[in-house]
């Protein structure tokens, strides 16, 4: 079957991959998959991963309980045994797999393994394209799980990338006035045309104007910044991670007696229903879309940075 | 007068130092001044201060409302009319200065001048060399003002020396059951002494075992280690700051959903109360006593591993 595989030698697309089916996991065939900023960053040699890459996903059940019926997939594939997952963390499971992260081959292949728990039907409003964004609509719905928006007055996201977008839109559904701060004047006119304030960040000369910023760069000098425009004891939503020994110097954090949280995964469900009610709107962040055998390409693109989201069009929808 | 001066050829002892009194500030004469991890970092460099060093320290108030009683004091200097300040933070102040630390001569020189709010007179029952931590001590009841212990099932110190040990008692006297770990066993020894629990970093090999983890390591490398004992969604104190542009890469605060909360200077009354009631034990601290003549080489002590508290005895008590 295709795969397109993160190797040592880089980016592998193949014809011929043999897939080890996980016992007791729900074969799903791939329709359609996603290019996210932590798949730029596995490729740059973050969490030293190899193996197929891809973890935003639609795809057809094919075995047990939503068998032939279109699902997302939670990416977090835990033993639901240890003390972690029954304290409630599954997603931090010390034992997990991570689909296309950590041990798991992922979703830029004609099929994947998942645990049936992890499997979330989609209703037909949702379109295949959509659905690729459940993944990560469900990483910015983790932000209303962390932090009580309520408590902030000033909200500032950095980073008006694919998750910066996506979050921006989340925090705004709940009613939240927040200004996002970007470096690209074309990415950021798509969140003004959504009614929300933005600016670029080189305008932004003066600091300490946020109570609450989410940090959705994907850039090593993103926390920097966030540490620039965070009020002293305010909060920084960390959602950025970068390949690479060092970061920052963490020192305003505790002059400036900063909270910072970090964020990763997110709950499904309210990602699902806010893309069914268009609550979020998806679609008109496609940049592209390609076959598997063009991943290289389709690597390429994703990382200008006028790109939002590269999709990768693997069966027909049946 | 006598002054320790922080310049850019280094620690300069002079005798000649001309003061420059800061109108509507209160002297203070000093008495007994202590070494602190900060004055070991700005003479590496760190916010690039010049000036008189020194923070901790007792003196008596040569004016005011406390004209001749013994006082601690404060070392952030407020405006007290910004936001911050209304908000309540006034420790933030983006116009502060801070005694020995940013643009304001401290506490390493015959007088020193403070605003009247910052100081605090001190009881009999706390000896000249005791109240020179009441700075410090302070800094541990931060904690306290910033986590609510009782959510934390296991706590972890990392870091035995001054602010460690500090901690560790400030925690302890809550009757929160901690844990500290450090790099030396005779530092170690004084804490095990005082009925808590402690470890060498050699020994403790696996990671997450902590909900809490309070970094006093005052190390570069304190807060990868901090990553590692703390488990997913846990929480880091973060006390110590260093010199120099980088840090550690921040991928693990979001991979495991970390809180990290810094932490910088604290409340006075219940350090004072503390140490009047010896329910923070600090005489036993003290690893040396020079003049002020002898910064270098006090600087010198101070920087050794096995060292405590060195402090500087400076005017006899009258």
């Amino acid at each position: 079957m295709q795969a397109v595989q993160l190797t040592k030698s880089g980016l592998v697309y193949r014809d011929d991959f043999l897939p080890s089916p996980v016992p007791g996991q729900i074969p799903v065939q791939v329709l359609t998959a996603g290019i996210c900023e932590t798949d730029l960053q596995l490729v740059q040699g973050y969490m030293g991963f190899q193996g197929v890459l891809g973890h935003e996903f639609v795809g057809i059940a094919e075995e047990g309980k939503y068998a032939g019926q279109r699902v997302a997939g939670e990416i977090n594939c835990a033993c639901r045994a240890c003390d972690t997952c029954r304290s409630g963390f599954p997603t931090h499971c010390p034992h997990r797999t991570v689909l296309g992260i950590l041990n798991h081959d992922g979703a830029f292949a004609d099929r994947l393994w998942l645990p049936e728990e992890n499997l979330h039907p989609l209703p037909d409003s949702i379109s295949n394209e959509e659905a690729v964004f459940v993944e990560p609509v469900a990483a910015a719905f983790q932000i209303l799980e962390q932090v009580d928006l309520q408590k902030f007055r000033d909200i500032v996201i950095l980073g008006e990338g694919r998750l910066g977008n996506l979050s921006a839109q989340v925090l705004a559904s709940t009613g939240a006035d927040l200004f996002v701060i970007g470096k690209h004047s074309e990415k950021l006119e798509r969140l003004k045309h959504r009614g929300i304030r933005t600016s670029l960040l080189s305008e932004q000369t003066t600091g300490r104007i946020a109570d609450l910023v989410v940090d959705c760069t994907g850039s090593a000098t993103g926390f920097a910044d966030a540490c620039r425009f965070v009020r002293p004891r305010g909060t920084i939503v960390l959602k950025t991670t970068v390949a690479g020994q060092s970061g920052p110097n963490l020192a305003p954090v505790v002059i400036d007696e900063i909270n910072v949280v970090g964020s990763r995964c997110g709950p499904f469900p309210p990602a699902i229903a806010a893309l069914a009610s268009k609550t979020v709107e998806v679609e008109s962040l496609i940049s592209g879309r390609f076959p598997l055998s063009q991943a290289v390409m389709a690597f390429e693109q994703a990382k200008r940075k006028d790109q939002l989201k590269i999709l990768f069009e693997i069966s027909p929808s049946s």
